[in-house]
Protein backbone atom coordinates (compact mmCIF):
# COMPACT_ATOMS: atom_id res chain seq x y z
CA UNK A 1 0.00 0.00 0.00
CA UNK A 2 1.54 3.50 -1.06
CA UNK A 3 0.81 5.85 1.17
CA UNK A 4 1.95 9.69 -0.27
CA UNK A 5 1.94 12.32 2.08
CA UNK A 6 2.32 15.93 2.60
CA UNK A 7 5.03 16.35 5.09
CA UNK A 8 7.29 19.26 7.02
CA UNK A 9 10.26 19.32 9.11
CA UNK A 10 13.39 21.81 9.50
CA UNK A 11 13.45 21.47 5.53
CA UNK A 12 9.68 22.78 4.98
CA UNK A 13 6.91 20.96 3.05
CA UNK A 14 7.73 18.64 0.71
CA UNK A 15 5.99 14.98 -0.64
CA UNK A 16 6.80 11.47 0.48
CA UNK A 17 5.63 8.37 1.01
CA UNK A 18 5.02 6.74 5.20
CA UNK A 19 6.30 3.12 5.33
CA UNK A 20 4.94 0.61 7.15
CA UNK A 21 7.36 0.59 10.02
CA UNK A 22 6.14 4.19 10.36
CA UNK A 23 9.52 6.15 8.63
CA UNK A 24 9.20 8.45 5.77
CA UNK A 25 10.24 8.16 2.20
CA UNK A 26 11.72 11.41 1.37
CA UNK A 27 11.28 12.07 -2.24
CA UNK A 28 12.79 15.11 -2.58
CA UNK A 29 16.30 13.28 -1.14
CA UNK A 30 15.65 10.79 -4.18
CA UNK A 31 17.86 11.82 -7.33
CA UNK A 32 15.44 12.04 -10.34
CA UNK A 33 12.30 10.84 -8.38
CA UNK A 34 8.86 13.23 -9.02
CA UNK A 35 9.74 16.11 -7.30
CA UNK A 36 7.32 19.53 -5.91
CA UNK A 37 4.20 19.65 -4.25
CA UNK A 38 1.27 16.72 -4.24
CA UNK A 39 -0.85 18.58 -6.76
CA UNK A 40 2.41 18.84 -9.38
CA UNK A 41 2.86 14.86 -8.71
CA UNK A 42 -0.65 14.71 -9.93
CA UNK A 43 -0.76 16.54 -12.46
CA UNK A 44 2.74 14.70 -13.73
CA UNK A 45 0.46 11.23 -14.60
CA UNK A 46 0.42 7.52 -13.57
CA UNK A 47 4.05 7.02 -14.94
CA UNK A 48 5.52 9.55 -11.76
CA UNK A 49 2.78 7.79 -10.00
CA UNK A 50 4.45 4.41 -10.85
CA UNK A 51 7.99 5.71 -10.53
CA UNK A 52 7.11 6.02 -6.41
CA UNK A 53 5.15 2.99 -5.92
CA UNK A 54 8.15 1.52 -6.83
CA UNK A 55 10.57 3.61 -4.92
CA UNK A 56 7.80 3.17 -1.57
CA UNK A 57 8.47 -0.76 -2.04
CA UNK A 58 11.59 -0.60 -2.49
CA UNK A 59 12.62 2.61 -0.30
CA UNK A 60 16.64 3.24 -0.57
CA UNK A 61 17.97 3.32 2.84
CA UNK A 62 19.47 7.34 2.36
CA UNK A 63 16.17 8.76 1.89
CA UNK A 64 14.06 7.67 4.68
CA UNK A 65 13.51 10.22 7.60
CA UNK A 66 12.68 7.99 11.11
CA UNK A 67 9.44 7.96 12.58
CA UNK A 68 8.72 11.23 14.11
CA UNK A 69 11.11 13.10 12.77
CA UNK A 70 8.07 14.57 10.55
CA UNK A 71 5.10 16.27 10.98
CA UNK A 72 2.30 15.08 8.55
CA UNK A 73 0.65 18.00 6.35
CA UNK A 74 -3.04 17.22 4.70
CA UNK A 75 -2.43 16.06 1.61
CA UNK A 76 -3.61 18.92 -0.15
CA UNK A 77 -3.01 21.16 2.06
CA UNK A 78 -4.54 23.89 -0.08
CA UNK A 79 -6.56 23.16 -2.72
CA UNK A 80 -6.94 25.19 -5.70
CA UNK A 81 -10.70 25.59 -5.42
CA UNK A 82 -13.90 24.45 -3.14
CA UNK A 83 -13.63 21.44 -1.19
CA UNK A 84 -16.86 19.61 -3.13
CA UNK A 85 -18.97 17.68 -0.84
CA UNK A 86 -22.41 15.57 -0.90
CA UNK A 87 -24.82 15.95 1.64
CA UNK A 88 -27.32 12.92 3.17
CA UNK A 89 -25.31 10.31 1.13
CA UNK A 90 -26.38 7.65 3.51
CA UNK A 91 -29.69 6.35 3.91
CA UNK A 92 -29.52 5.49 7.52
CA UNK A 93 -27.94 8.81 8.36
CA UNK A 94 -30.88 10.75 6.11
CA UNK A 95 -33.31 8.84 8.32
CA UNK A 96 -31.42 10.30 11.46
CA UNK A 97 -31.54 13.54 10.76
CA UNK A 98 -35.18 13.60 9.54
CA UNK A 99 -35.85 12.15 12.88
CA UNK A 100 -34.08 15.02 14.45
CA UNK A 101 -37.08 16.97 12.49
CA UNK A 102 -40.00 14.44 13.66
CA UNK A 103 -40.03 13.46 10.13
CA UNK A 104 -40.14 9.43 10.62
CA UNK A 105 -40.39 8.08 6.98
CA UNK A 106 -37.52 9.11 4.82
CA UNK A 107 -37.34 10.27 1.69
CA UNK A 108 -34.60 8.58 -0.75
CA UNK A 109 -32.80 11.68 -2.07
CA UNK A 110 -33.35 11.61 -6.01
CA UNK A 111 -29.85 13.55 -7.00
CA UNK A 112 -27.16 14.50 -4.69
CA UNK A 113 -27.23 16.95 -2.93
CA UNK A 114 -23.64 19.39 -3.54
CA UNK A 115 -22.05 21.94 -1.65
CA UNK A 116 -18.91 23.02 -1.09
CA UNK A 117 -16.47 24.44 1.69
CA UNK A 118 -13.68 26.80 1.22
CA UNK A 119 -10.27 25.33 0.51
CA UNK A 120 -8.87 27.47 3.59
CA UNK A 121 -10.79 25.15 5.78
CA UNK A 122 -8.58 22.18 5.21
CA UNK A 123 -6.69 20.80 8.35
CA UNK A 124 -3.46 18.83 8.93
CA UNK A 125 -3.73 14.98 11.09
CA UNK A 126 -3.44 15.89 14.69
CA UNK A 127 -3.93 19.69 14.18
CA UNK A 128 -6.83 21.34 16.14
CA UNK A 129 -10.47 22.21 15.45
CA UNK A 130 -11.46 25.39 17.20
CA UNK A 131 -14.78 24.89 19.05
CA UNK A 132 -16.13 27.90 17.83
CA UNK A 133 -17.58 28.56 21.00
CA UNK A 134 -20.36 31.54 20.98
CA UNK A 135 -20.71 30.98 16.65
CA UNK A 136 -22.15 27.31 17.01
CA UNK A 137 -23.75 25.49 19.80
CA UNK A 138 -23.90 22.61 17.66
CA UNK A 139 -20.10 21.31 16.67
CA UNK A 140 -20.47 18.11 14.83
CA UNK A 141 -18.35 15.61 13.04
CA UNK A 142 -18.90 13.82 10.00
CA UNK A 143 -16.25 10.94 8.65
CA UNK A 144 -16.06 11.36 4.68
CA UNK A 145 -14.53 8.97 1.98
CA UNK A 146 -12.81 11.85 -0.05
CA UNK A 147 -11.54 10.95 -3.78
CA UNK A 148 -8.96 13.08 -5.21
CA UNK A 149 -9.29 13.95 -8.84
CA UNK A 150 -6.24 12.97 -11.59
CA UNK A 151 -7.90 13.44 -14.20
CA UNK A 152 -9.70 16.71 -15.74
CA UNK A 153 -12.90 15.78 -16.97
CA UNK A 154 -16.39 17.12 -17.97
CA UNK A 155 -19.80 15.18 -18.74
CA UNK A 156 -17.82 12.30 -17.02
CA UNK A 157 -20.18 8.96 -17.52
CA UNK A 158 -20.24 7.36 -14.57
CA UNK A 159 -18.48 3.88 -16.28
CA UNK A 160 -15.47 5.76 -16.77
CA UNK A 161 -15.77 7.96 -13.60
CA UNK A 162 -13.33 6.06 -11.55
CA UNK A 163 -10.62 6.71 -14.48
CA UNK A 164 -10.41 10.45 -13.05
CA UNK A 165 -9.69 9.51 -9.45
CA UNK A 166 -6.57 9.79 -8.98
CA UNK A 167 -6.47 8.60 -4.88
CA UNK A 168 -8.39 8.28 -2.13
CA UNK A 169 -8.18 9.91 1.45
CA UNK A 170 -10.18 11.06 4.68
CA UNK A 171 -12.16 14.39 5.46
CA UNK A 172 -13.79 15.14 8.50
CA UNK A 173 -16.81 17.34 7.24
CA UNK A 174 -17.08 19.53 10.96
CA UNK A 175 -20.55 20.83 10.69
CA UNK A 176 -21.69 23.82 12.36
CA UNK A 177 -25.69 22.02 12.58
CA UNK A 178 -27.22 25.15 14.42
CA UNK A 179 -25.59 27.44 11.27
CA UNK A 180 -26.33 24.42 8.64
CA UNK A 181 -30.06 24.98 9.49
CA UNK A 182 -30.30 28.43 10.45
CA UNK A 183 -28.62 29.51 6.70
CA UNK A 184 -30.63 27.02 4.60
CA UNK A 185 -28.26 26.53 2.39
CA UNK A 186 -25.57 24.69 4.00
CA UNK A 187 -22.21 26.88 3.08
CA UNK A 188 -22.18 28.59 6.37
CA UNK A 189 -22.40 25.80 8.63
CA UNK A 190 -20.06 23.91 6.70
CA UNK A 191 -17.16 26.31 6.29
CA UNK A 192 -16.01 27.36 9.86
CA UNK A 193 -12.19 28.01 9.58
CA UNK A 194 -10.49 24.45 9.93
CA UNK A 195 -13.43 22.92 9.32
CA UNK A 196 -12.57 20.44 7.50
CA UNK A 197 -9.35 17.94 8.60
CA UNK A 198 -7.82 15.67 5.83
CA UNK A 199 -5.59 13.06 5.40
CA UNK A 200 -3.30 11.48 6.92
CA UNK A 201 -2.10 10.57 3.26
CA UNK A 202 -3.64 9.05 0.13
CA UNK A 203 -4.16 6.05 -1.24
CA UNK A 204 -3.62 5.40 -5.17
CA UNK A 205 -6.73 4.92 -6.62
CA UNK A 206 -5.95 1.92 -7.98
CA UNK A 207 -4.45 0.44 -4.60
CA UNK A 208 -8.11 0.36 -2.87
CA UNK A 209 -11.21 -0.56 -3.54
CA UNK A 210 -12.78 2.61 -1.99
CA UNK A 211 -16.67 1.85 -2.65
CA UNK A 212 -16.24 -1.26 -0.82
CA UNK A 213 -14.42 -0.67 2.76
CA UNK A 214 -15.07 0.19 6.15
CA UNK A 215 -15.58 3.59 7.57
CA UNK A 216 -15.73 4.56 11.20
CA UNK A 217 -15.64 7.34 13.50
CA UNK A 218 -14.21 7.45 16.95
CA UNK A 219 -14.73 10.43 19.50
CA UNK A 220 -12.44 10.23 22.74
CA UNK A 221 -12.24 6.33 21.59
CA UNK A 222 -16.25 5.80 21.55
CA UNK A 223 -17.31 4.62 18.25
CA UNK A 224 -19.98 6.89 16.70
CA UNK A 225 -19.78 6.06 13.28
CA UNK A 226 -19.38 2.53 12.02
CA UNK A 227 -20.49 1.54 8.13
CA UNK A 228 -19.09 0.76 4.66
CA UNK A 229 -18.87 2.89 2.04
CA UNK A 230 -21.04 0.03 -0.09
CA UNK A 231 -24.19 1.53 1.72
CA UNK A 232 -23.57 5.18 -0.26
CA UNK A 233 -26.74 6.40 -2.08
CA UNK A 234 -24.79 7.73 -4.72
CA UNK A 235 -21.78 5.74 -4.93
CA UNK A 236 -18.22 7.48 -6.04
CA UNK A 237 -18.98 6.74 -9.50
CA UNK A 238 -21.94 8.49 -9.89
CA UNK A 239 -20.82 11.39 -7.93
CA UNK A 240 -18.25 11.81 -9.93
CA UNK A 241 -20.56 11.24 -12.97
CA UNK A 242 -23.28 13.76 -11.51
CA UNK A 243 -20.91 17.12 -10.54
CA UNK A 244 -19.09 16.82 -13.47
CA UNK A 245 -22.33 17.70 -15.79
CA UNK A 246 -21.77 20.98 -17.05
CA UNK A 247 -18.53 21.52 -14.73
CA UNK A 248 -14.95 20.65 -15.31
CA UNK A 249 -13.68 18.79 -12.79
CA UNK A 250 -10.06 19.22 -12.68
CA UNK A 251 -6.56 17.48 -11.39
CA UNK A 252 -6.22 17.90 -7.60
CA UNK A 253 -10.11 18.66 -7.32
CA UNK A 254 -10.84 17.20 -3.76
CA UNK A 255 -14.40 15.50 -3.57
CA UNK A 256 -15.92 14.41 -0.13
CA UNK A 257 -18.91 11.88 -0.54
CA UNK A 258 -20.94 11.33 2.56
CA UNK A 259 -21.23 10.40 5.95
CA UNK A 260 -22.95 7.37 7.36
CA UNK A 261 -24.81 7.76 10.51
CA UNK A 262 -24.05 8.12 13.88
CA UNK A 263 -23.52 11.91 14.00
CA UNK A 264 -22.89 13.86 17.12
CA UNK A 265 -26.68 15.61 16.62
CA UNK A 266 -29.14 12.51 16.07
CA UNK A 267 -27.74 11.00 19.33
CA UNK A 268 -30.90 10.42 22.06
CA UNK A 269 -29.69 12.31 23.73
CA UNK A 270 -27.52 14.91 21.10
CA UNK A 271 -23.83 14.88 21.75
CA UNK A 272 -21.82 18.22 20.43
CA UNK A 273 -18.03 18.09 20.78
CA UNK A 274 -16.07 20.04 23.58
CA UNK A 275 -12.52 21.37 23.90
CA UNK A 276 -10.48 18.35 24.52
CA UNK A 277 -12.67 15.98 22.83
CA UNK A 278 -10.57 14.18 20.46
CA UNK A 279 -12.00 12.26 16.69
CA UNK A 280 -10.58 9.96 14.98
CA UNK A 281 -11.77 9.06 11.51
CA UNK A 282 -11.01 5.96 9.89
CA UNK A 283 -11.27 4.21 6.50
CA UNK A 284 -9.87 0.45 5.85
CA UNK A 285 -7.37 0.45 3.78
CA UNK A 286 -6.59 4.05 4.48
CA UNK A 287 -5.70 5.04 7.71
CA UNK A 288 -7.00 7.08 10.55
CA UNK A 289 -7.02 10.36 10.66
CA UNK A 290 -7.50 11.92 14.16
CA UNK A 291 -7.84 15.98 15.24
CA UNK A 292 -8.35 17.48 18.95
CA UNK A 293 -10.83 20.32 19.60
CA UNK A 294 -9.63 23.29 21.29
CA UNK A 295 -10.80 26.23 22.82
CA UNK A 296 -9.14 29.01 20.60
CA UNK B 1 -14.77 57.53 -11.11
CA UNK B 2 -11.22 55.29 -10.70
CA UNK B 3 -12.27 52.24 -13.02
CA UNK B 4 -9.71 49.54 -12.07
CA UNK B 5 -9.49 46.79 -14.90
CA UNK B 6 -7.45 43.76 -15.39
CA UNK B 7 -6.78 43.61 -19.67
CA UNK B 8 -4.85 42.26 -21.89
CA UNK B 9 -2.80 42.79 -25.29
CA UNK B 10 -0.10 41.50 -27.54
CA UNK B 11 2.08 42.46 -23.93
CA UNK B 12 -0.22 40.13 -22.01
CA UNK B 13 -2.44 40.15 -18.96
CA UNK B 14 -1.83 43.75 -16.58
CA UNK B 15 -3.81 46.06 -14.64
CA UNK B 16 -4.80 49.55 -15.76
CA UNK B 17 -7.59 52.26 -15.63
CA UNK B 18 -10.07 52.59 -18.26
CA UNK B 19 -10.66 56.54 -18.65
CA UNK B 20 -13.71 57.83 -19.48
CA UNK B 21 -12.88 58.89 -22.89
CA UNK B 22 -12.27 55.11 -23.47
CA UNK B 23 -8.46 55.46 -23.41
CA UNK B 24 -6.85 52.54 -20.75
CA UNK B 25 -4.27 54.09 -18.28
CA UNK B 26 -1.19 51.31 -19.00
CA UNK B 27 -0.03 51.36 -15.11
CA UNK B 28 2.99 48.99 -16.13
CA UNK B 29 3.70 51.65 -18.37
CA UNK B 30 3.93 54.72 -15.63
CA UNK B 31 7.55 53.97 -13.58
CA UNK B 32 6.79 53.45 -9.97
CA UNK B 33 3.22 52.65 -10.36
CA UNK B 34 1.78 49.60 -8.13
CA UNK B 35 2.62 47.24 -10.35
CA UNK B 36 1.25 43.32 -10.74
CA UNK B 37 -2.32 41.74 -10.74
CA UNK B 38 -5.37 42.94 -9.14
CA UNK B 39 -5.01 40.47 -6.41
CA UNK B 40 -1.83 42.16 -5.76
CA UNK B 41 -2.89 45.55 -5.94
CA UNK B 42 -5.48 44.76 -3.18
CA UNK B 43 -3.06 43.28 -0.80
CA UNK B 44 -0.85 46.65 -1.49
CA UNK B 45 -3.27 48.22 0.75
CA UNK B 46 -5.05 52.04 0.54
CA UNK B 47 -1.44 53.77 -0.12
CA UNK B 48 -1.57 51.73 -3.49
CA UNK B 49 -5.28 52.36 -4.28
CA UNK B 50 -5.19 56.19 -3.75
CA UNK B 51 -1.44 56.69 -5.89
CA UNK B 52 -3.11 54.81 -8.70
CA UNK B 53 -6.80 57.20 -8.51
CA UNK B 54 -4.15 60.01 -8.45
CA UNK B 55 -2.57 58.63 -11.81
CA UNK B 56 -6.15 58.27 -13.28
CA UNK B 57 -6.85 61.93 -12.57
CA UNK B 58 -3.92 63.11 -14.22
CA UNK B 59 -2.91 60.26 -16.41
CA UNK B 60 0.68 60.32 -17.90
CA UNK B 61 -0.11 60.56 -21.78
CA UNK B 62 3.08 58.19 -22.46
CA UNK B 63 1.23 55.19 -20.45
CA UNK B 64 -2.08 55.37 -22.11
CA UNK B 65 -3.49 53.10 -24.80
CA UNK B 66 -6.32 54.09 -27.45
CA UNK B 67 -9.45 53.05 -27.35
CA UNK B 68 -10.25 49.29 -28.86
CA UNK B 69 -6.27 48.75 -28.19
CA UNK B 70 -6.90 46.19 -25.72
CA UNK B 71 -9.60 43.29 -24.12
CA UNK B 72 -10.96 43.37 -20.75
CA UNK B 73 -10.69 40.49 -18.66
CA UNK B 74 -12.06 39.61 -15.69
CA UNK B 75 -10.93 42.85 -12.94
CA UNK B 76 -9.86 39.03 -11.18
CA UNK B 77 -9.84 36.69 -14.09
CA UNK B 78 -9.77 33.56 -11.48
CA UNK B 79 -10.46 34.40 -7.65
CA UNK B 80 -8.27 32.51 -5.36
CA UNK B 81 -11.31 30.72 -3.92
CA UNK B 82 -15.33 30.13 -3.86
CA UNK B 83 -16.93 32.98 -5.48
CA UNK B 84 -19.29 33.97 -2.53
CA UNK B 85 -23.34 34.42 -2.80
CA UNK B 86 -26.56 35.03 -1.28
CA UNK B 87 -29.55 33.80 -2.86
CA UNK B 88 -33.37 35.06 -2.18
CA UNK B 89 -31.98 38.88 -0.92
CA UNK B 90 -34.39 41.38 -2.78
CA UNK B 91 -38.22 40.58 -1.62
CA UNK B 92 -39.76 40.90 -4.98
CA UNK B 93 -37.57 38.27 -6.19
CA UNK B 94 -38.26 36.17 -3.12
CA UNK B 95 -42.12 36.19 -4.37
CA UNK B 96 -41.44 35.75 -7.99
CA UNK B 97 -39.79 33.06 -6.81
CA UNK B 98 -42.35 31.52 -4.90
CA UNK B 99 -45.10 32.33 -7.18
CA UNK B 100 -43.60 29.58 -9.36
CA UNK B 101 -43.80 26.69 -6.90
CA UNK B 102 -47.34 28.23 -5.95
CA UNK B 103 -46.35 29.99 -2.88
CA UNK B 104 -48.57 32.99 -2.48
CA UNK B 105 -47.46 34.41 0.82
CA UNK B 106 -43.66 34.95 0.67
CA UNK B 107 -42.34 34.49 3.55
CA UNK B 108 -38.99 37.00 4.45
CA UNK B 109 -35.77 35.04 4.93
CA UNK B 110 -34.41 35.45 8.55
CA UNK B 111 -31.05 34.81 7.60
CA UNK B 112 -28.97 35.41 4.18
CA UNK B 113 -28.82 31.91 2.01
CA UNK B 114 -25.63 31.36 1.72
CA UNK B 115 -24.02 29.61 -1.48
CA UNK B 116 -21.12 29.35 -3.82
CA UNK B 117 -19.89 29.21 -7.25
CA UNK B 118 -16.24 27.96 -7.99
CA UNK B 119 -14.03 30.12 -8.91
CA UNK B 120 -12.92 28.78 -12.69
CA UNK B 121 -16.57 30.14 -13.64
CA UNK B 122 -15.69 33.77 -13.64
CA UNK B 123 -15.10 35.38 -17.72
CA UNK B 124 -14.65 38.21 -18.78
CA UNK B 125 -16.79 41.24 -19.91
CA UNK B 126 -17.93 40.18 -23.72
CA UNK B 127 -16.58 36.68 -23.36
CA UNK B 128 -19.55 33.98 -24.40
CA UNK B 129 -21.70 32.18 -21.80
CA UNK B 130 -22.73 28.48 -22.80
CA UNK B 131 -25.86 27.66 -23.56
CA UNK B 132 -25.27 24.08 -22.00
CA UNK B 133 -28.11 22.41 -24.08
CA UNK B 134 -28.23 19.39 -23.17
CA UNK B 135 -27.20 19.61 -19.22
CA UNK B 136 -30.23 22.71 -18.35
CA UNK B 137 -33.27 23.32 -20.46
CA UNK B 138 -33.58 26.79 -17.84
CA UNK B 139 -30.66 28.89 -18.04
CA UNK B 140 -31.33 31.96 -16.68
CA UNK B 141 -29.52 35.68 -15.63
CA UNK B 142 -29.33 37.28 -12.31
CA UNK B 143 -27.50 41.08 -12.53
CA UNK B 144 -26.02 41.17 -8.79
CA UNK B 145 -23.78 43.82 -7.37
CA UNK B 146 -20.42 42.64 -6.43
CA UNK B 147 -18.00 43.30 -3.43
CA UNK B 148 -14.39 42.63 -3.15
CA UNK B 149 -12.51 42.35 0.09
CA UNK B 150 -10.13 44.35 0.84
CA UNK B 151 -8.92 44.05 4.68
CA UNK B 152 -9.10 40.60 5.94
CA UNK B 153 -11.30 39.51 8.74
CA UNK B 154 -13.76 37.48 10.92
CA UNK B 155 -16.57 37.90 12.99
CA UNK B 156 -16.76 41.95 11.36
CA UNK B 157 -19.33 43.62 12.97
CA UNK B 158 -21.64 45.10 10.67
CA UNK B 159 -20.54 48.77 11.34
CA UNK B 160 -17.44 48.06 10.15
CA UNK B 161 -17.91 45.78 7.49
CA UNK B 162 -17.52 48.69 4.70
CA UNK B 163 -13.67 49.23 6.01
CA UNK B 164 -13.27 46.08 4.50
CA UNK B 165 -14.75 46.14 0.88
CA UNK B 166 -11.81 47.15 -1.42
CA UNK B 167 -14.31 48.01 -4.12
CA UNK B 168 -17.41 47.65 -5.84
CA UNK B 169 -18.41 45.30 -9.56
CA UNK B 170 -20.74 43.59 -11.51
CA UNK B 171 -21.88 40.06 -11.17
CA UNK B 172 -23.78 37.80 -13.50
CA UNK B 173 -24.99 34.83 -11.51
CA UNK B 174 -25.56 32.32 -14.18
CA UNK B 175 -28.23 29.71 -13.00
CA UNK B 176 -29.46 26.71 -14.46
CA UNK B 177 -32.54 26.49 -12.68
CA UNK B 178 -33.79 23.02 -13.28
CA UNK B 179 -30.87 21.66 -12.04
CA UNK B 180 -30.73 24.33 -8.42
CA UNK B 181 -34.18 22.71 -7.67
CA UNK B 182 -33.17 19.08 -8.80
CA UNK B 183 -30.51 19.17 -6.90
CA UNK B 184 -31.46 20.87 -3.51
CA UNK B 185 -28.55 22.59 -2.74
CA UNK B 186 -27.96 25.16 -4.63
CA UNK B 187 -23.85 24.79 -6.19
CA UNK B 188 -24.81 22.38 -8.45
CA UNK B 189 -27.20 24.52 -10.43
CA UNK B 190 -24.79 27.81 -10.06
CA UNK B 191 -22.18 26.46 -11.10
CA UNK B 192 -21.97 24.77 -14.32
CA UNK B 193 -18.33 26.85 -16.42
CA UNK B 194 -18.24 29.66 -17.50
CA UNK B 195 -21.53 30.91 -15.55
CA UNK B 196 -20.01 33.77 -13.75
CA UNK B 197 -19.29 36.87 -15.43
CA UNK B 198 -17.95 39.77 -13.58
CA UNK B 199 -16.97 43.11 -14.47
CA UNK B 200 -16.07 45.47 -16.01
CA UNK B 201 -13.82 47.06 -13.75
CA UNK B 202 -13.95 47.80 -9.85
CA UNK B 203 -14.74 51.18 -8.71
CA UNK B 204 -13.26 51.48 -5.20
CA UNK B 205 -15.18 51.20 -2.36
CA UNK B 206 -15.01 55.05 -1.38
CA UNK B 207 -16.20 56.29 -4.73
CA UNK B 208 -19.44 54.85 -5.01
CA UNK B 209 -22.59 54.81 -2.21
CA UNK B 210 -23.55 50.85 -3.87
CA UNK B 211 -25.98 50.22 -1.51
CA UNK B 212 -28.20 53.38 -2.89
CA UNK B 213 -27.90 52.60 -6.39
CA UNK B 214 -30.05 51.48 -9.47
CA UNK B 215 -29.11 47.91 -10.61
CA UNK B 216 -30.59 46.62 -14.22
CA UNK B 217 -30.50 43.57 -16.48
CA UNK B 218 -31.19 43.69 -20.29
CA UNK B 219 -31.70 40.64 -22.38
CA UNK B 220 -31.49 41.94 -26.14
CA UNK B 221 -32.30 45.19 -24.80
CA UNK B 222 -35.86 44.68 -23.23
CA UNK B 223 -35.12 45.75 -19.74
CA UNK B 224 -35.50 42.60 -17.40
CA UNK B 225 -34.63 43.84 -14.48
CA UNK B 226 -34.89 47.28 -12.82
CA UNK B 227 -34.21 47.91 -9.38
CA UNK B 228 -32.04 49.60 -6.73
CA UNK B 229 -29.78 47.69 -4.22
CA UNK B 230 -31.19 49.74 -1.55
CA UNK B 231 -34.40 47.37 -1.54
CA UNK B 232 -31.63 44.17 -0.76
CA UNK B 233 -33.08 42.33 2.56
CA UNK B 234 -29.72 42.10 3.70
CA UNK B 235 -27.58 44.75 2.69
CA UNK B 236 -23.82 44.26 1.91
CA UNK B 237 -23.05 45.33 5.62
CA UNK B 238 -25.30 42.53 7.09
CA UNK B 239 -23.91 40.22 4.09
CA UNK B 240 -20.28 40.97 5.02
CA UNK B 241 -21.00 40.92 9.03
CA UNK B 242 -22.86 36.92 8.84
CA UNK B 243 -20.35 35.62 6.13
CA UNK B 244 -17.34 36.44 8.60
CA UNK B 245 -18.88 35.06 11.23
CA UNK B 246 -16.59 32.00 12.11
CA UNK B 247 -15.08 32.27 8.63
CA UNK B 248 -12.26 34.34 7.85
CA UNK B 249 -12.83 36.62 4.69
CA UNK B 250 -9.21 37.14 2.94
CA UNK B 251 -8.11 40.23 0.02
CA UNK B 252 -9.73 39.20 -2.99
CA UNK B 253 -12.53 37.86 -2.04
CA UNK B 254 -15.78 38.13 -4.53
CA UNK B 255 -18.95 38.55 -2.93
CA UNK B 256 -22.23 38.76 -4.72
CA UNK B 257 -25.09 40.08 -3.08
CA UNK B 258 -28.45 38.19 -4.86
CA UNK B 259 -30.33 39.52 -7.80
CA UNK B 260 -33.82 41.78 -7.83
CA UNK B 261 -36.72 40.55 -9.31
CA UNK B 262 -37.51 40.30 -13.42
CA UNK B 263 -35.35 36.97 -13.61
CA UNK B 264 -36.50 34.72 -16.90
CA UNK B 265 -37.86 31.85 -14.73
CA UNK B 266 -40.44 33.50 -13.21
CA UNK B 267 -41.53 35.58 -16.47
CA UNK B 268 -45.16 34.73 -17.70
CA UNK B 269 -44.68 32.86 -20.08
CA UNK B 270 -41.43 31.91 -18.49
CA UNK B 271 -37.87 32.56 -21.20
CA UNK B 272 -34.85 30.94 -20.68
CA UNK B 273 -31.70 32.18 -22.41
CA UNK B 274 -30.91 30.68 -26.50
CA UNK B 275 -27.94 31.42 -27.68
CA UNK B 276 -27.44 34.37 -29.24
CA UNK B 277 -28.63 36.29 -26.72
CA UNK B 278 -27.30 39.25 -25.32
CA UNK B 279 -27.15 39.91 -21.64
CA UNK B 280 -26.40 43.38 -20.32
CA UNK B 281 -25.79 43.93 -16.58
CA UNK B 282 -26.25 47.70 -15.12
CA UNK B 283 -24.79 49.43 -12.23
CA UNK B 284 -25.41 53.19 -12.02
CA UNK B 285 -21.69 54.18 -10.81
CA UNK B 286 -20.21 51.01 -11.90
CA UNK B 287 -21.38 50.23 -15.75
CA UNK B 288 -21.74 47.65 -18.01
CA UNK B 289 -21.30 43.90 -18.01
CA UNK B 290 -21.96 42.59 -21.27
CA UNK B 291 -21.57 38.93 -22.47
CA UNK B 292 -23.06 36.49 -25.04
CA UNK B 293 -24.96 33.39 -24.73
CA UNK B 294 -23.81 30.79 -27.11
CA UNK B 295 -24.22 27.42 -28.55
CA UNK B 296 -20.71 25.01 -27.86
Amino acid sequence: MTRLATFTDAKGPRIGCVLEDGRMLDLAAVPGAPGGDMLSLIEAGPAALAAIAALAADPPVAALLPAGGWTLLAPIPRPRRNVFCVGRNYMDHVAEGDRTRGITQSELPKYPQFFTKAPDCVIAPEDWIPAHAGVTQWLDYEVELAAVIGTEGRDIPRERALEHVFGWTIGNDVTGRDLQRRYGQWFKGKSLDRSCPLGPWIVPAGELDALNTGIRCFVNGEKRQDSHTSKMIFDVREIIHQLSIGFTLKPGDVIITGTPEGVGYAMQPPKTLQPGDVIECEIDGIGRLRNVVRAE
